[in-house]
C-alpha cells in the first residue's frame, strides 16, 4: 500500500508538513526505517535513532524540528500514541482467516450463520449458535450449543466458546482463550479448613485435624456475556456464572492469561493486564484499570475509575476513583511511603535498639 | 424440567415449608426471579432482593421466616452452599458433548474405546490408549499413546493429553487445560549464576561475569497421574515427572490457569485455585487449599490441612495444619500484625527521629 | 533399550565402577528401582533409599562409597544434574509425533513442507508458511501464512503460531502455547486515568471524575522471532509487536503459562520461569533467570545475568549481574534483611512506643 504523507495526515487529522506528496509503503521504527518507510519517531528518545535510519518521512510529536532532524516530511501528532492507533489500523494486512466457510468445518445444522461470516478448517459449531453477519471463526475454534456471537467479531485459532455463551459486536478473541468454562465452586458437607480459616482470619491456633471430607461440585447453569468491542488475549479463561452469568461490560479489555471466576461481573471500558485473576462474584465498575498480576478476592466490590499498579492484591472492596498500590493494596501514595519506610527498616531498627540501650539501659533481648 | 418444592427439598433432604405442591422450572437470583423459578436466597444480604423479584417459593438459609418475605413456599437449607450443590446438579443440562463416536475423530486401531463413551468432532486418540465407559471427550481433544482416561471422565474441548498419562474416574477437564508438558529442567555444563544465586541467597557482590553456557534439556521420562474425581480447569498446565510421575491425588481440584511443575506431589481433596503455580518436586499433603495466585518453591513439603491465603508466596516447608498469608509466606496471624505495622511505619519512623533527636541531640542521618 | 553401565557411562563420559558390564533397562528413582533399573541416586537425601528398591546399579554424586551401599556398579556423576541430561535423552522414547504428513492436514499449496517433516492430524498449514527438515507438528496445531519453522523445531499438539512468526531450529513448543497474538495496546483519544496516575504516582487527591472514553486499539503489524533452541511452554502467551517484532534470543526457555508482551526482547540463554509475565517494549538481556511468577512492567530494561528470585516484582531498570527479590524488587541481601526486619516489626512497634513514653512522657496516639 502506498500512500502520501499527505494522505496519511489527512486521515489522522493531523498536521503534514515539508514534501508532503512524498510516498511510503509502510511503518518502521527510526533506526531501522528504510527510504520508503515512514518513521515513528514521536517519542522524544526515538528522535536519535532517525539518523541511524534511512527514513525521508517521520511521525513527530508536538514540538519537534523536522527540518533540524534532517527529514524532507513529517507528520506532527499532538497525541502520539492515538496516531499510532490510526496508523496501525490503516497499515493491518488482516487477521489471517480466511473468507468464506471452509469445507471441514463441522456445522450443526440448527446453527445460523451470518452473512459474510468466514469459518475456519476444522471449525465446530453447534446446535443452535448463532455467528454474526461477517464474523470470522479461525480454524480449530469451537462454538458450543446455543451460543451467539456478534457481527464483525474476530474468534481466533483454537478459542473456545461455551453452551449459551453470548458475544458482542466487533469483538476480538486471542488464540485459545476459553469463554464459558465451569466454574470453580466445591463445598464440603461439614464446614471446610478454609471456611474456619477465613473466620477467624488464622487467629488461635491451627484448626481441629480435619474430619476427611470430599468436595461436592455446585454445578455452573449460567453462561458468560461479554459487551460489543471487547477484546479477549492469549488462553485467558472466562468462568461460567452459577445461577446468573459472568458478564463483561462494552468495550472492556483483557489481555493474555487472565483468570475471571464465575459470576465476575465487569463494567465497561476497563483495562485488565496480563495476568491478572479475579475470584467469583467479584464486581468491578467502570474505566477500572488493573495492571498486570493484580489479583482480585471473590465478593468484593470495586468501583468506578479505579487504577491498580502491577502486582497490586486487592482483598477488600475499594472506592471508586482510588488508585492502589501493594499486595494487600493500599492508596498508590501511601503504599510509595511504606516502600520507603521497608527500604530503610534495617537501618531503622539498629536505631531503635541504640535508644532502649540508651534508654532503658539494656539490649531488645533483655 | 418442571419439580415441586416438595419434590426439590426431598432430593437435598431438606424441610419444605407452605405450598409444597408449588412447581418450578429452573433456579433464579432472587431479583430477576420469576413466578415460576426458585429463588436462592440463603444469605441474608439475598433476603431484600426477593421483593425486587417475582418468585412466589425460595430456597432459605435456618431462621428465615418465609411468610415475613411474601412467599408461598420456601425449601430451609440448614448448610445453603451444600444445598446448591444439589439444586445445581439437579437442574444441569450437561456438558454439551453429543452421544457417539463422531465421524471425524481420527482414533487409532490400538487404541480402545469404553462402552457408552462419546468422542467429539476433530479428536485424535493415539495408539494403546484407554478411553472408559461413559466417558466423554470434547471437541479437538487430543489423548496421547497410552493414555489412559477413566469411566465417566468428562474432557472438554481443546484439551491436550500426553503420552502415558492416566487419569482416573469422573476426572472433569476444563477445556484448553494441558496434562503431560515436559518438565521445565536444564542444567549447564558448569555451575550456572543461578546456582550461585542460591548458595549466597545475594550474599556479598555480584557473581562473577557468568561464562557464556547454554542450557541443556533434561527430557522427561515420567508421566502424569490423576487420581479419580479429579477437576483441572481451563488452560491449567501440569508436566509430566523427570524419572517418576506427576501425581494429583483423589478429590483433588485445581482452578484455572494453575501451573504445576514436573515431579510435583498432590494429596488428596485439595483445592488449588486460580493461577497458583508450584515449581518442580514439591509435595502437597492432603485437604490443602491455596487460594488464587499462590505460588511455591520447588523442593519443598507442604503438610496436611494447610490452607493459604490468596497470592501467599511460599518458599520453604510448611507443617500440617498451619494457615499462612504473605509474601514470603508466614501465619497468617502473624502477618496480619506484620500488615497493620506495615501501615503505621512511615509515621513510626518519624517517631524514631524524633525520640532520635531528643535521645542523641542529632538526626537520624547525622 | 538394554545398555551396559560401561555403555551409560561411556556416553556421559563418566567413571564406570564395579561390575561395569551389568545390564540396565531404563531409569528410575531409588526407592522404587527394580533389578534392571538403574537408580538415580545422585543427591545425598536419595542415598539412603537405595536399600529401600532394587537396584544393583546406581549413578552417584562424587564422593560416595557404592560398595558400601550394597551396589554391584555405579557410575560416577561429578555434576549429576548435568548427568540427568545425558541419561533422559538417552532414554527418551520421543515426542509421540507419528512419521509422515496425516491424510486429515490442511496445508496451503503455497506453503513449502521441509524433507522428513512429519505433519499431524488436523493440523493446518497457511499460506505461504515453510515447514524445516525433520520438523514434527503435533496434532490440532495452526501455523498462520508466511510464518516460518526452523528445521528439527517440535510443535506440539494445539499450538498457535501466528502469521509471518519465524521459529528458529531445534525449538521445542508445548502444547497449547501461542506464539504471535495481537498485543494489549489501546489508547484513549484524551488522557486516561491511568496516564494520570503514572504521572501523580497516586498523590494527591483522586483523579477528576473521568469522562467516558472507549479504547482504540493500536493493531499489531509486528511479528514474533523466536532464535534457534528456544523452548515455550504449555499454554505461553507471546504476543507479536507494534512495527517491530518481539524477539527471544537462541537458547533461551520459557516454562508454562508465561505472559510475553508486544515489543519485548528477550536475550539469550535465559530461563524464564512457570507464570512469568512481561508488559510490553521490556529488553532483558542474555543469560537472565527469572523465578516462577516474577512481573516485569512495560519499558524497562533487565541487563544480562540478571537472577530474581520466585515472585519477585521489577519496576524498573536492573543492572547487570543483579540478584533481586521480593515486590517492589530490591537487592537480595537487602530483600532478606527486609524480610527478617518485617517479622520483628509488631514487636519493635511496642518498643518504639515504649520509648516515646518514656521519653516524651506521652503514648504514640497523643
Amino acid at each position: 500500500m502506498v500512500h502520501t504523507i499527505e494522505q496519511i495526515a489527512a486521515a489522522l487529522g493531523a498536521e503534514a508538513l515539508g514534501a508532503v506528496d512524498l510516498e511510503v509503503t509502510g511503518l518502521a521504527e527510526p533506526a531501522t526505517a528504510g527510504p520508503d518507510q515512514l518513521a515513528l519517531a514521536m517519542s522524544e528518545k526515538f528522535l536519535a535513532d532517525l539518523s541511524k535510519g534511512a527514513a525521508r518521512a517521520a511521525v513527530l510529536g508536538a514540538g519537534s524540528d523536522w527540518q533540524a532532524l534532517g527529514l524532507k516530511a513529517a507528520i506532527i501528532a499532538p497525541r502520539p500514541r492515538y496516531a499510532l492507533a490510526g496508523l496501525t489500523a490503516a497499515m493491518d494486512p488482516g487477521t489471517g482467516i480466511a473468507a468464506g466457510v471452509h469445507a471441514t468445518a463441522v456445522i450443526d445444522a440448527r446453527a445460523r450463520i451470518g452473512a459474510g461470516a468466514a469459518i475456519g478448517p476444522f471449525v465446530v459449531i453447534g446446535r443452535g449458535a448463532e455467528i454474526g453477519a461477517n464474523a470470522r471463526i479461525g480454524a480449530h475454534a469451537s462454538i458450543g450449543a446455543e451460543a451467539a456471537i456478534g457481527d464483525d467479531a474476530v474468534i481466533h485459532a483454537g478459542v473456545r466458546i461455551g453452551t449459551r455463551v453470548r458475544i458482542g459486536d466487533r469483538v476480538f478473541i486471542q488464540p485459545g482463550a476459553v469463554i464459558g468454562g465451569d466454574g470453580f465452586s466445591f463445598v464440603t458437607p461439614e464446614k471446610s479448613t478454609v471456611e474456619m480459616a477465613r473466620e477467624t482470619l488464622g487467629k488461635g491456633s491451627a484448626p481441629a485435624p480435619a474430619v476427611s471430607q470430599s468436595w461436592t461440585r455446585i454445578h455452573s447453569l449460567g453462561s458468560v456475556v461479554l459487551g460489543d468491542d471487547v477484546e479477549i488475549g492469549a488462553n485467558t479463561a472466562i468462568d461460567r456464572g452459577t445461577i446468573a452469568n459472568t458478564e463483561i461490560g462494552d468495550g472492556t479489555k483483557l489481555d493474555n492469561l487472565v483468570h475471571i471466576g464465575h459470576n465476575v461481573r465487569i463494567g465497561r471500558d476497563c483495562l485488565i493486564c496480563g495476568q491478572v485473576g479475579s475470584a467469583g462474584s467479584t464486581v468491578i465498575g467502570d474505566r477500572v484499570v488493573l495492571g498486570g498480576q493484580c489479583g482480585l478476592s471473590d465478593n468484593i466490590v470495586i468501583g468506578d475509575d479505579v487504577v491498580a499498579a502491577g502486582a497490586t492484591k486487592i482483598f477488600s472492596n475499594v472506592p471508586s476513583g482510588r488508585m492502589l498500590m501493594g499486595s494487600p493494596a493500599v492508596k498508590m501514595d501511601t503504599q510509595v511511603e511504606i516502600y520507603k519506610a521497608m527500604r530503610r527498616l534495617p537501618r531503622v531498627m539498629k536505631t531503635v535498639e541504640a535508644l532502649q540501650k540508651a534508654v532503658f539501659n539494656r539490649g531488645q533481648n533483655d
